[in-house]
């Protein structure tokens, strides 16, 4: 399998020159983040996931997760000391709070360096997503006695953490939970259940598990807003703090999954011995929302691995194509040459790059806003970064997740024959690529959450807002000799996006189930469009560095060719979808459901 | 799992009012295929398929195939049975000619019967594909002797087949291939070499395999010019006709792969004990003219098992979408509804469905212009089949096996998480459909045939021919009143077609690196093009049967909403990669391979 090598040119020029590092550094409580530092953060993390999680990740997929008749569940070889390592190395607290042992860096210092264990074993790597989101659900939400009592452990990563939603009849519709908690003398509860697909939910990296579990109280509304969020460890602490008793929960079975065979994926049975001793985190009856914190900060996460994921198929592909000889020079005629010299090849492989920095670049960029919105001084500042996050948070997931699933999917053809043998290492990336548009909410979930509530609850107001950044953008395109391909490309993108707005506020009014149907094309337009506008800047920041004879021409150079590619093969799907937006829904509404 | 369900209505409605069954039937030497016939065999073939060859498709996922240290390679439990059956139905020889055991039915009778096999059991209807494939190439290109003495049991199924062009360092470029032959004192041959990815090149079903070998004779020419070919057995016959001793061929290793677990995939090692005993094909030399029987016969099935799979993944997701409840409707806010009601998943349906009937459609009627190609008595009438055949094989192998693959991949998402779940059957299909867009021939080969040889090298004239066919469908869907949205959308793929073909032959002139960066993309645009054409006619088809009050009408206005939804989802790409077609070429030039 092809070494991983982090792409630290490709992450470094878009840290500073498309998402604002200096900017963000400059923020209060950002300080730490200097440009020493964050060198230094992702050579140590390149060198990590090269290092450790790589070497691991095929063994993750060959030897799987296994439920013993005991009811533990091994891991693959070498992952527990990877993991040891892992928490030895403090990584999790990267951009969690000092008060509770984190480090307290930039969400933007953060995501390349996720982006790095996405690459290279993201099974491995949904263990400590799930430690940061928690943390952060309990940070906001919990009182200071379970954070005193369990916090810091999450932080550190001596403890793991799962999230508890999901439960057969209750998928993406939470409002069918039906676990249940009572409350006990003590102060605590009990808690009765079954929850399904429950990522990390038993293992044995880590000395206790701490689940963050859905149930509703006794007499609790129905619906969502009668579901309370409950702290339910594996082990209950004893008088020092340390896992003593077993508590009642355990493992009854683990997923057959076409990827992330490291990850297992639980059945978990609560309380069926008595009941799961849990303690209330926030207020009774609204534990979604404090789950929708832990869910908002996972669904950010999914979308770098989208980015990562992609980033490790380029990565092999290149790899393969530089190796492989094969066929002629289809111009020269000469032999001996690798696969990269075939046009075909070299456009699969452009393909694939384009649409890793496009990501990038988004992802990034969508983290400096939420760093702007967390720490800027200025409330307007921070609002409109706060805007954008909201707004762009279904595109950054469901986008991201949709395209780098696909360039997984299409980085298997540049290998022929080989990418369909599993040796090669492509097929377990697009396999464990499957499941980042399904978990966290699909795309179809994000592309509802986008349309109804991004968009048409606030009549496309920070929509426009957007729409006025890129025209901005498309004017500053337009000073520059030799960029017409690219300035027409953002052109024709925005016309696209904002006669498709128009459409989606007519039929938000008018014509509801119309406007449903055209929410995954919608949300797939707006992000192509948020590709192109931060393949635009890359174009333009290349040009600036360029024009001030800074750095590798080579380069800066390629990357302006880059974003033409970009134009001519991702951006003219804008209109595509643009044309799907606004005519599949009334031949859909037509057709009949007994005509299937 | 869900059961399949052979979806005859479509079949028969395709078959006669698209494909022209009727005119097929009319045509010397197809008379047998009369219409109480065709209805009987697609019949007898849906229960075969469902009856048998879907029961056994997981075992084949999940159990695979294994090489045993005595060289055998098992087969899943229940597949020797059902090769029985399957070969007492005598199923192998439906288009095969009389004289040699088959029943001689025309292509047009036998691809949806073909279809039926690919949606339920790919990995097992790869045998007797190569059967059917090898019985052509034998029939055409051997000596009667080799004939009488191999063909019978070929067609019958008796026998297993091969093909072998792969070598470790000849893929797409067989004119690497090392493999060599020496002529024996007898007039046979010695054969000598590795061949690797040999679907079914070693099991037990049949008691003899009949290998196909390329490979070169002592003093042959350099590249692929100097390809023989040969019929090399696993057992000598002995005096009487039958499996005699083992021949010097041997299986010493089969793949791990992604899917299709059921068809083992062998590395064939010949001659390492003194040669293996072969006999040459036609002529010395021109082994690849017949090899090319064979591959061309196989690349029209796998353009057919995109078609077969798609239909499968959309009866699955189909049957899961009428059965899960999850949340409300939409609209009217009714709870315990299944999510077919949800809009976005109807899309993903209905996305599904009009891929299946676009390429259906168009396999269809590839297959009709097949047998008006060899047996129309006009010779103007059998010459332009035979074109519209040459031209459009490449896009029937490369668009229906990326469109097919595609809608399984996509139908995973129907399922949510339950689709990343290996026991609904969802994630076989996606993982077994991978190697269609790879095997035969990748979707850059196709591009390059099509670009190269069937559009460049005779100046584009049968595509003009086409083009002036896409015309008159237009002509005839103007005058039906309601149809303005399929007007729009076949006239501006034709207009889009039209251009992109104009842009190919200029480049083809000036700039050869651009037309073959741009094969992929045009191929894509021809491929939808052709669909659109194909759904077009269905809708037209629809229409005279609502106005001759004919049928169901229920179902034919369905076809047209179908048609329509086609329109809105699928035909709007077809702009999107004329702009890859003519932009693409010139920022990929540009960009300098050491930049990736």
């Amino acid at each position: 399998m092809t070494e991983y090598t982090a792409p630290l040119r490709d992450m470094h020029f878009i840290l500073r020159e498309l998402a604002g590092l200096d900017a963000v550094t400059a923020l209060p409580g950002c300080e730490e983040a200097t440009p020493d530092v964050v060198e230094a953060i992702l050579d140590e993390a390149g060198k990590f996931a090269a290092g450790v999680l790589a070497p691991i990740n095929d063994a993750g997929d060959q030897q799987g997760c296994r439920l013993e008749a005991d009811g533990r569940v091994t891991s693959p070889e070498g992952w527990k000391e990877a993991w040891q390592q892992y928490v030895e190395a403090g990584w999790i607290g990267l951009s969690l709070p000092v008060e509770y042992g984190g480090q307290g860096l930039p969400k933007l210092v953060s995501t390349p360096v996720w982006e790095m264990w996405f690459s290279t074993n993201m099974a491995f790597t949904m263990l400590p997503q799930l430690n940061v989101s928690q943390a952060e659900a309990l940070r906001i939400a919990a009182s200071d006695s379970l954070k005193q009592t369990w916090l810091h452990k999450v932080v550190s990563g001596e403890w793991g953490s799962t999230m508890n939603l999901t439960e057969p009849q209750a998928g993406s519709d939470l409002a069918a939970t039906r676990a249940r908690a009572e409350p006990a003398a003590d102060g605590s509860y009990r808690v009765f259940g079954q929850k399904i697909f429950i990522s990390w939910g038993e293992h044995e990296l880590t000395e206790n598990i701490v689940h963050l579990v859905l149930a509703r109280l006794p007499d609790a509304p129905a619906g969502v807003k009668g579901l309370s969020l409950f702290l339910v460890p594996k082990y209950l602490l004893d008088a020092d703090g340390n896992p003593g008793a077993k508590n009642d929960v355990r493992c009854i079975s683990i997923e057959h999954k076409m990827g992330i065979h490291g990850s297992p994926t639980c059945t978990m049975s609560y309380g069926d011995a008595g009941g799961a001793v849990g303690y209330l985190v926030g207020e009774a009856n609204r534990g979604l929302e404090t789950m929708f914190i832990m869910m908002n900060e996972a669904r950010f996460g999914v979308g770098v691995q989208g980015a990562g994921l992609a980033e490790r198929a380029y990565q092999m592909a290149l790899a393969y194509a530089r190796e492989r000889v094969q066929g002629r020079d289809a111009i020269t005629g000469e032999a001996g040459k690798p696969i990269l010299c075939h046009p075909d090849v070299k456009r699969m492989l452009l393909s694939l790059r384009a649409r890793v920095m496009a990501m990038r670049a988004l992802l990034y960029t969508a983290a400096a806003w939420f760093d702007t919105a967390h720490h800027h001084p200025d409330a307007a500042v921070a609002g409109k970064a706060q805007r954008y996050v909201d707004l762009l948070m279904p595109v950054a997931k469901g986008w991201c997740t949709e395209t780098g699933q696909q360039a997984c999917w299409d980085a298997i053809q540049v290998f022929g024959g080989m990418g369909f043998v599993e040796e090669t290492g492509i097929a377990q990336l697009a396999r464990d690529s499957r499941i980042i548009t399904i978990y966290e909410g699909t795309t179809g979930i994000q592309a509802n959450d986008l349309v109804g509530r991004k968009i048409l609850r606030e009549g496309g107001e920070t929509l426009r807002e957007l729409i006025a950044d890129l025209r901005a953008t498309i004017s500053e395109l337009r000073a520059q000799p030799g960029f017409g391909p690219i300035v027409d490309g953002l052109a024709e993108n925005v016309g696209a996006l904002n006669e498709a707005t128009h459409w989606l506020l007519a039929a938000g009014k008018e014509r509801y189930a119309e406007a449903l149907a055209a929410a995954v094309p919608f949300l797939h337009l707006l992000g192509t469009v948020c590709g192109s506008w931060q393949m635009a800047r890359l174009a333009l920041a290349a040009r600036r560095r360029l024009a001030a004879g800074e750095g590798d021409s080579a380069y800066h150079a390629s990357l302006i060719d880059l974003t033409c590619f970009w134009m001519a093969s991702f951006a003219p799907q804008a209109a595509a979808h643009l044309r799907t937006v606004q005519s599949a829904g009334a031949p859909l509404a037509a057709f009949d459901d007994t005509a299937f």
